[in-house]
């Protein structure tokens, strides 16, 4: 493995990380001197919604940025695709990363690597998995960090400036996951990343249970850690939990199995190919973001397919139904993923019918309800059976429920508490939790309930919201539609100046017809001569994205208003140059 | 009792009806010749959403039209209020509706009465209680149905042209529930409404397990049955099913209690009130539905409260909050509901604090999740404590599960079955149900998957789908938003003509500031000279009812774009005396 400093210019030192072994690498920073002594952290996101998870924290001049998440827009903000952390905290203040740490490698960690490398001079570290993973997003930007990129496994210790890094495995819902100890001068601070405690992993490699409580019996001075499920009791549970379930469903199912899952669900994916070799079915996996990272996870050892199991997409047909299960994207209804073509019959390699059973083995993200109904409703048109978490076990959380969480503050006996990674309700519940469980006279911790952009200092005595730093979101348009290099950063500034299209038009919900003619609405695009004529062609792309779409795709306004999305966007962006945003209304009527 | 009989010219004959008495009212047709012998059925709602049912039943020239139910928009379609069927397969036929039946008083049955009867000839028939919630529509809408609404009970039977229909008492989540038995020349069909199967509801009147029984032994053509819950497994449980749960928050609660509920859960009242007394509290309604259906159900003897235990809103602040209980709307996030100003703390009269518990005693409506989370964020910064379904049993649904809808089948053993009142998935999961359960030898059903719009058409021999009419949903906008009288029917027409505006801002999530000033793009509004000044204006507005907002308030889209949305309409219909679709788009950055 390659470690490279920044300093070093480029030079590569080879290291050998085995299992277990406690190595140092050392990246010192390009400005080591400091500005104020104290430490300070700063969310800048995580901490008001779940995704965008992003947190400096800095020793003086040395920053180190933990994670750098996106997150995905709901139904409520139909015109863009992508949610970044604004950086202006980092920004304003000059301030350049020295290191950024990435916990592992689910979208609302990774997904704003692109985002926010500008400001990092250093190595991005995290385990071989996340740091592949983080790699199709680089060649997506055109980016290449050289040596840049580090691999680092539990056990590991960095240090950049006066921070030393260890890497502590944790369980989560997908292999490669650590939680972080940073010590300062001023005295440890913990974050967890995300977590739960399985006590049966599918690979075997535990939670560190141990490590983590040396590191609160020699002193926490803050522990940060995972809200998310702090409203659920008990326990979360292991992933194999979900085994009984899916042999229930590969011993009844007489057609082909479709799973849908996250792309990132690498466990999810052992489980499934080694039932369907069980069964004596072939494995395809659909959708991109599942074809990239199951190839990425097999490399890596940690997704094992025996020869002549595994089959490509356009093979699926070669095969008797009985014979094939398919995993998909698309488990949160996204307009343009492969099972939400599949569900209306518009996929080129598969299609399914009566005898096929749908499962979808993701949550829910909170906002996106209504676009997996419509998903399923088109789904049971085919005929087929569905399944989803309401009636069968076919997915567990990875993230640790009410006993996990508590254990972990016990764990860590921290002198201060950031309940970090969730809406104000998942924190605030926490933060009362951990005011029960820390109390007086045998320990007390004061709990922090801090939110995006506070930001928190600390000494050996403690720590507390000293002042405010900007925190908020950049909206981004392009991404995810196939337009590569062509991302828009929305904030008022575009807002203004590359306009807005709304086109409206209304569908009968019925006959899938369009109810009059489409209209278009726009600003401050273009003020050319022949804005009439942009307007009128605007209509006639409108009037064919609808024609040359089947019934069901017509009477989904979720999909119809991608697909008139991204054509628009398409057509004024050749005939402008400019990249309105594009804000479909469509009734259904 | 009244009952008026349409060909009576008003003349008001006095019945007695009994309880558990089977009486017969006679309404004959206003047109009563045949135009063709025939039994069709044709749902104009209910059949591809939750919400909007709507029946129309024919024979002859004789329509009846069973339930005429609204829906609620979700984030999807911020610019609209309220959704009501198209009644286009009546009013292209011709068809005059000699009866409107209501089988219960939930807006997704009665919130589109207004919005029929203008093609209804004859009575609007339903329990007392549901004509009385009926009631305060019609005085919205400025409507005097005179002596046309005529209540029925359990038991009775009406005949409308050559149709007797007879009303069965179900179990549901409010009282005064009935199903239908309606009796054609060509066999019996029943129609369900909602229900469940409580065998110990709270009022002691049971389900009349044994009538259907009877009918289903006497021979049904057809069953038209509720399909909302049926992918919940096992039974659904009674409404005393909650008391458990809430025993335990009024003995824990230090401060006040909180419930919100949907304005029609008037067991869930009964309920409430009843432990109110035992823990010696005072029981306030708080929103209007709450205030208006708590008075209705009183005055009808639904709900008892003792002397002086009733408190208006205005008085919840001169008791200490640990004798307080209040009940009140905004269970799905509505901006203008009591408990979303309160989560704000922008109530006149209640406002909440850290020892105060809020108890969300109803199921989100898909699609309102968000706006359901983000009244929830807003509760928890004021300290108080959270409880909903996720942890506590403090909401019991009014549909049968999967074990109640086999019995339904199995009581009635219809000749067809037609599952209603859900999505697609819904009803197809019914339909599978059923072809297992009525299967041959002993007993054969036709299982018929119709959508709305669909004609079935009945024999002696059993029904088939003939044909497809109209079926579609009309976009209201003005309801609800305290503009009586102002209602504004959307469809292409009105998009034309009426226009659209606009409204772009983005708010700073962080600071609630506006990040650069508004604009305001608008369609086909005005053609005036004075365009310039009326688009400076419509900023001003918008500038001001951000800054007269507070932070919570700002910070929150969903309330931000409605407050901004009635805003604007004001002053657009007061302008340029037009009713433009307002459109809000706010980002958060």
């Amino acid at each position: 493995m390659t470690v490279v400093s920044p300093d070093e210019g480029g030079c590569r030192r080879e290291l050998a990380f085995g299992p277990g072994a406690r190595q140092t690498v050392i990246t010192k920073t390009a400005a080591a001197q400091r500005v104020a002594d104290g430490l300070e952290v700063v969310a800048l996101g995580g901490l008001s919604e779940f995704g965008l998870n992003t947190m400096a924290i800095s020793w003086g001049s040395t920053t180190v940025l933990v994670d750098a998440g996106v997150m995905f827009p709901d139904a409520e903000l139909p015109g863009v695709d992508l949610i970044t952390p604004d950086l202006a905290y980092l920004e304003q203040q000059g301030r350049r990363v020295a290191a950024l740490i990435l916990t592992h490698g689910h979208e609302d960690h990774i997904g704003a690597v692109p985002h926010v490398l500008p400001l990092v001079d250093g190595p991005v570290y995290g385990t071989p998995l996340t740091l592949a993973l983080v790699g199709p997003k680089l060649e997506e930007h055109g980016l290449d960090l050289d040596g840049r990129l580090v691999p680092i496994g539990p056990g590991d210790e960095i240090t950049v400036g006066e921070l030393a890094i260890e890497f502590l495995h944790v369980t989560h819902s997908m292999p490669g996951c650590v939680a972080l100890a940073i010590r300062t001068p001023v005295g440890t601070i913990v974050h967890t990343g995300d977590f739960k405690i399985d006590h049966t992993p599918l690979d075997g490699v535990h939670f560190d249970v141990h490590r983590f409580a040396e590191l609160g019996a020699s002193g926490v001075l803050a522990l940060f850690a995972d809200s998310t499920n702090i409203e659920r009791p008990g326990v979360t549970g292991s992933e194999q939990d979900v085994v009984a379930a899916f042999e229930e469903i590969f011993a009844s199912t007489t057609g082909m199995i479709v799973v849908t899952a996250f792309a990132t669900s690498i466990y999810r994916m052992q489980i499934l190919a080694d039932l369907a070799v069980r069964f004596g079915r072939k494995v395809a996996f659909v959708g991109r973001g599942m074809v990239e990272n199951s190839q990425i996870a097999q490399r890596l050892g940690h997704l094992r397919i025996p020869a002549g199991v595994l089959i490509r997409d356009t093979d699926v047909r070669n095969h008797p139904p009985r014979q094939v299960l398919c995993i998909t994207t698309g488990s949160q209804g996204e307009p343009m993923a492969a099972l939400s073509r599949i569900a209306i019959d518009d996929h080129r390699h598969v299609s399914i019918g009566p005898d096929d059973r749908v499962v979808f083995s993701a949550r829910v993200i909170p906002g996106h309800e209504r676009a997996v109904d419509r998903v399923v409703n088109h789904l049971a048109r085919r005929g087929c059976q569905i399944v989803d978490q309401t009636t069968k076990l076919v997915h567990v959380s990875g993230h640790g429920s009410e006993e996990e969480l508590k254990l972990m503050l016990t764990l860590a006996r921290p002198r201060c508490f950031v309940p970090i990674h969730g809406e104000y309700r998942q924190r605030a519940r926490y933060a009362r939790l951990a005011e029960r469980i820390a109390s007086p006279p045998s320990w007390r911790a004061d709990v922090i309930l801090a939110d995006n952009g506070d930001i928190l200092r600390f000494d050996r005595g403690g720590g507390s919201i000293v002042g405010r730093a900007p925190a908020g979101r950049v909206l981004i348009d392009g991404s995810g539609a196939g337009e590569v290099g062509d991302e828009v950063l929305r904030d008022r500034r575009h807002l203004a100046e590359d306009g807005l299209v709304v086109p409206m038009l209304a569908i009968n919900k019925q006959t899938g017809n369009l109810e009059g003619a489409p209209e278009v609405v726009t600003r401050a695009l273009v003020l050319e001569p022949d804005h009439e004529d942009l307007l009128r062609e605007a209509v006639r792309i409108i009037t064919e994205a609808v024609a040359s779409a089947g019934l069901e795709e017509r009477t989904d306004s979720g999909l119809m208003k991608q697909k008139i999305r991204v054509e628009l966007r398409r057509f004024f962006r050749k005939r402008t140059g400019r990249r309105p945003l594009v804000l479909p209304l469509i009734m259904e009527i």
